[in-house]
């Protein structure tokens, strides 16, 4: 599979890469100006870290803006690159959906220039994305604030099954001729997460600027781990640039992302089969291949110790794990978490 | 070759790697009474970077001495780790071999606790060794003095084509009980250098502080990529752990090794036989795969115009781009670079 000419070079890892980019934006204005440097990362992770120590070293502003909840190890990613971390309203555990009143007033409350990490889609751990709409008052909101979005993209393709509707958030921000950084993983979509394939992708305002920015991103890469590894982007690169591989890949994606989303709806109609106490209809609003049920923690840990079932204690199950043949047992465990006396 | 047991895991790639530092250190008691912490990084560099961001949190002493000169990275990866760095004397110019009254005088007044970078084998770039003899002296004073070793290893078996014969130096530390940090890449010695296979290795007093700094390195390694890739490594497992193709790669390293010494033998016979001016026995005394030539940046320069002969502007050479088909080029651009009139 894997391209011999990649191994043993200093460089070309770097190249491989404009691929990457394509995947999420293809056309665009950006790509054909110069104006995106890509350089690859460790996946989702190593991305956002390497775009974090250049913020920190570079960007004017070193307070990021994370929604609350995020993924426990975005803080711990951004701290350590020298960033101030600040949360922004998010979910809101009443309607187990979207804050947006919240999430508006926060960012419009943000310093001019601060950072924002957005999920690009299939947020982690709600599964609660902003409609299309809601992105665009974000954007103006953020753009009018000079407000600068650093998309987390864990998920292109997972969520919806189309890799096209998935990046609709990031290609807003793009179109508008403004600055952003995306964080890409190839770990979930590509089923690639023990090759560390990711990429850090900084559009900026000239070819120019992308120019320079690339050689500072190449100071960051250097003494973290000199190059990246070639094995998982040459697998990537391979499938991307085919037609017929490409078409299979979308097309594998879309059945993994309709396993999900029918796991998602013989959940929902197994509680109201059972009759449980309580509105489901979050779970098959939710995005991705996370639901969070709203179980609190003494109820997971309820399920943990009388039905074997784990999950993390804000009550967060991978519906990737869920199978028709486990369905009843764990509609039985949340029956049992939710109409027992405590 | 790759075992896709390995793939989608997020902790086997921790395991397969206690291999990589039995492959260092076979059978010692430090292995067996559980005092050494493995964990996968990315190739040297990685490994360096690890160890040295565990160090600038949890050691006491925030100084690490480097030879003078060394490894152009080192200083930035030390450096935005958080350490302090200081040159410590190597390379003497005068004879092209150690200046060893000087690195005792400089390690003899470093404070206590400091740590000290040591290139196990093949110093780069200078190619220039300590004796056994001289190892077993900086051994004691660095002992006496509480000196925290750091061993950057990325060379082992491609030296002097024995992995035993390269890790002598290592080992020498280990023996004696103490504490140690060995990075060791397998870029070089497995022809992987693209998948950046490498690992940190922290040889504690006790298995429980091993357990300890096992904790703590992981979350260094989190917010920085998660984890490593897995396809260099399960190569690397795989060989280390097949008696057969163990032996074929020990052959095929000596083969290499030999080659590269070969290339020295005659690139040295041919300056002579030239009557270069000089003595060139630097170029058969010195160890690895970089021959420090002596020549000064205006005869680099001169030959790069000149002969379209490419090195550092130090005047390091890889003897391992050299074939016996180029050593008569090189001969003749050395030649005229020393004898021209300036």
């Amino acid at each position: 599979m894997a391209d011999n000419t990649f191994h043993n070079s200093n460089s070309t890892s770097y190249l491989v890469l404009l691929d990457f980019f394509f995947c999420l934006l293809q056309n665009s204005p950006a790509i054909q100006e110069n104006r995106v440097t890509t350089v690859q990362c460790l996946s989702g992770t190593g991305s956002l870290r390497v775009g974090a120590e250049f913020l920190a070293r570079h960007y004017h502003q070193h307070t990021i803006y994370i929604p609350q909840p995020t993924w426990g190890n975005h803080t711990k990613v951004f701290t350590l690159a020298g960033l101030s971390v600040k949360p922004y309203c998010y979910y809101d555990p009443a309607t187990r959906g979207l804050n947006f009143k919240g999430l508006l007033e926060d960012l419009g409350s943000a310093p001019s220039g601060a950072i924002v990490l957005l999920h690009a889609c299939a947020h982690n751990p709600t599964g609660v994305d902003p409609t299309l709409q809601q992105w665009e008052q974000i954007r103006q909101l953020m753009r009018s604030k000079g407000l600068l979005p650093f998309f987390d993209s864990a998920y292109q393709g997972f969520a919806s099954g189309s890799l096209d509707a998935d990046a609709q958030s990031v290609r807003m921000f793009v179109a508008d001729g403004g600055e952003c950084l995306v964080a890409q993983s190839y770990a979930k979509n590509m089923g690639l997460y023990g090759e560390r394939v990711g990429a850090l992708s900084i559009v900026c305002r000239t070819a120019d600027v992308a120019s320079r920015v690339e050689s500072q991103l190449k100071l960051v890469i250097r003494p973290m781990y000199s190059n990246p590894p070639i094995h998982g982007a040459s697998i990537v690169a391979t499938i991307l640039k085919d037609r017929n591989m490409f078409q299979e890949w979308t097309m594998e994606l879309k059945g993994m992302a309709d396993r999900i989303i029918s796991m998602r709806h013989q959940l929902f109609d197994a509680l109201r089969a059972r009759g449980t106490p309580g509105d489901w209809s979050h779970i098959i609003k939710q995005i991705g291949m996370f639901t969070f049920t709203g179980l609190n923690s003494e109820q997971v840990a309820f399920m943990t110790k009388e039905y074997h079932i784990y999950m993390t204690s804000d009550g967060r199950i991978s519906m990737a794990g869920l199978s028709s043949k486990t369905v009843p047992h764990l509609t039985d465990a949340i029956h049992a978490a939710v109409t027992r006396a405590v």
